[in-house]
């Protein structure tokens, strides 16, 4: 792994994935985004990660693509860069833990794109959203297939049509964030809510968060089947019988987790 | 009929139909929701019903599923727990009328779920919302069918992954209830509203409310294609006809309502 | 083209359809409709416009189908209402240009729903939208295909079962409308949107804005597998290019537009 991702564990069991590419902006150049594949992917194959940051080194959260790669390079590249982003966007919605973005500065384009693919986001007060391609002649194509199922459409069309930016207030109104902090207090109220997801079962967690995006773009009533069978597996699994039993009991449940 | 299900007709063909088990905090014990199942779908058959009010007794809305029953159950046991709990709540959605949430205090769970998969949702202003299951081990996997289709995904995700609560103003914001009003005026304002429904043709309510989440799971063309049949079908029917008569003479209707 | 249509060209590329008909409200008659089809297919073809503004002449924006064309008559005449209606909707979404809504006063039925089709819409603060058929006896069935696919289920059942009106504000909370302007700066506003769009490559908003509602209805790993080509495709093409390079190069883009 070079110095472009840092991976740390706390022994809380939160990882925390960081882009260090503050000279660019955090751009998700090609190789920036094959290192976060690897790197995710890896994490989401450990049993002690629990739950997942996902932050940045600087002021800007992430600029998106290296546009410099992208000026003159040919379709096949092109075809590459896109994805290989595609892959990364998904596999934070495919590994088992949680994924939260902590953002600071702006978060534009793929960068953008980025915080509407974690589970959870977590912005400071300060922070911005834009999905600006439309000014460079590249619509922010690829970033609109998560902005789209975070924000209503007329929010999603709004951003992709002017490049304007979205503060974190109505970042949080409309449903890209899931949070909004103080600027001080981002790494804070970010940590506390991995913590929080940490504390659960990670089996639990691992059942839920799969579900979920499984489930979203099934019909209603196949949703509802597949959903059920999901959560009586789940009710008979270890982890439910020892939290409903330290529930009723009123004590502290003692997990087994993800094995 | 025993006394968890307390059905009542006011003679505004408003039905209320009420969980009366405040010792439990109204839980969805199989016995409750199997009852539910039998007088909501009973109601749906009444033609003297054109709205309904879903509430419940005591402080607590509804904490969810009894988690009594589910300790120690066997895999057939959970599974029929949830495949009976889906079916309600499919089964509101279902129904000819309109079905008003009328919400007070905590809605946990399966209760919080119960309030997603109403047509309407009326809280109170101090109501709280939240899915915690993933705190013992239990993840919503059922409830967040409902959840995830009302609400922004990371709202729902924030929720599913925390079990934290989310206040009425928030629930409100983010679709997961249609009305929040002062504590002291919960009843007046759901009774309120479902008059309002109860005034409108019953048969053309019919119409529109199995339209409504027909259409929400096929692809644009499809859904106007099939909307505009069941439009054009439901303006030669004798209550639109006879409402457009009323409006462009400036009277009350006379409604036909369901046969 | 009769006076119900009005098409005027601004030397920036911004065309404006605007609604003629003040004395019914700007009813959408079946005449008023076909035309509308007529208007906005023909500028759909049109490589000299680069944004559309859909205005309406008045204090309401509009008041929905024409009800004394529905009053009486036959089911075949109703359904080429609704069918036509129903084009007219889509093919404001399938023109290459973005269609931007400028509404004052209120926008009710089936002119909610041409607010809920346009790609975005800016309201007046005192402009208000309702669906009410349901007070008539024709349950707003059609509208609520786009208005469904606009704002939170629950805020579109409550606008559907009951009539009431929506608030500017509320519109804008959830996602009906994408700005909210003070009265006397609506037209203003309208035109800045509108230039700002059509500042764009139009080469480039037209990939952009078909490629949105493509992928709206698809899987997500589906949608990004096609948005993938469709980003690549774009990032090889004359447009991008020269926007990727004048922006790293810090000057203005020179566009080659739609061919």
């Amino acid at each position: 792994m070079s110095d472009s991702i840092v991976f740390s564990l706390a022994d809380d069991a939160v990882a925390t994935i960081s882009i260090n590419e503050p000279d660019t902006r955090n751009a998700l150049s090609l190789a920036v985004m094959k290192e976060l594949v690897d790197t995710v992917a890896e994490v989401g194959r450990r049993t002690d990660v629990r739950a997942v940051i996902l932050s940045t080194a600087g002021h800007v959260f992430s600029s998106g693509h290296d546009l410099k790669e992208i000026r003159g390079a040919g379709l096949e590249s092109q075809q590459e860069t896109f994805a290989v982003c595609s892959e990364l966007m998904q596999l934070i919605k495919s590994i088992p833990q949680p994924v939260i973005a902590q953002v600071q500065g702006v978060a534009t384009a793929a960068g953008c794109q980025l915080v509407a693919s974690c589970d959870l986001a977590v912005a400071a007060q300060s922070a911005r959203f834009a999905t600006p391609g439309v000014k460079i002649g590249l619509f922010c194509s690829t970033p609109m297939v998560a902005l789209s199922r975070a924000v209503p459409a007329k929010t999603a069309m709004r951003m992709l049509l002017t490049g304007d930016f979205l503060s974190a207030g109505d970042a949080l109104t409309f449903g890209l964030v899931s949070d909004v902090v103080a600027d001080d207090e981002l790494e804070m109220a970010t940590a506390q809510l991995a913590r929080k997801v940490a504390s659960a079962s990670s089996a639990t967690v691992a059942i839920g968060k799969a579900a979920f995006y499984e489930q979203r773009d099934l019909p209603v009533a196949q949703a509802y089947a597949r959903m059920s069978e999901v959560m009586a597996h789940n009710a008979v699994a270890a982890d439910a019988q020892e939290g409903i039993d330290a529930f009723l009991g009123r004590r502290q449940p003692q997990w087994q987790h993800r094995g």
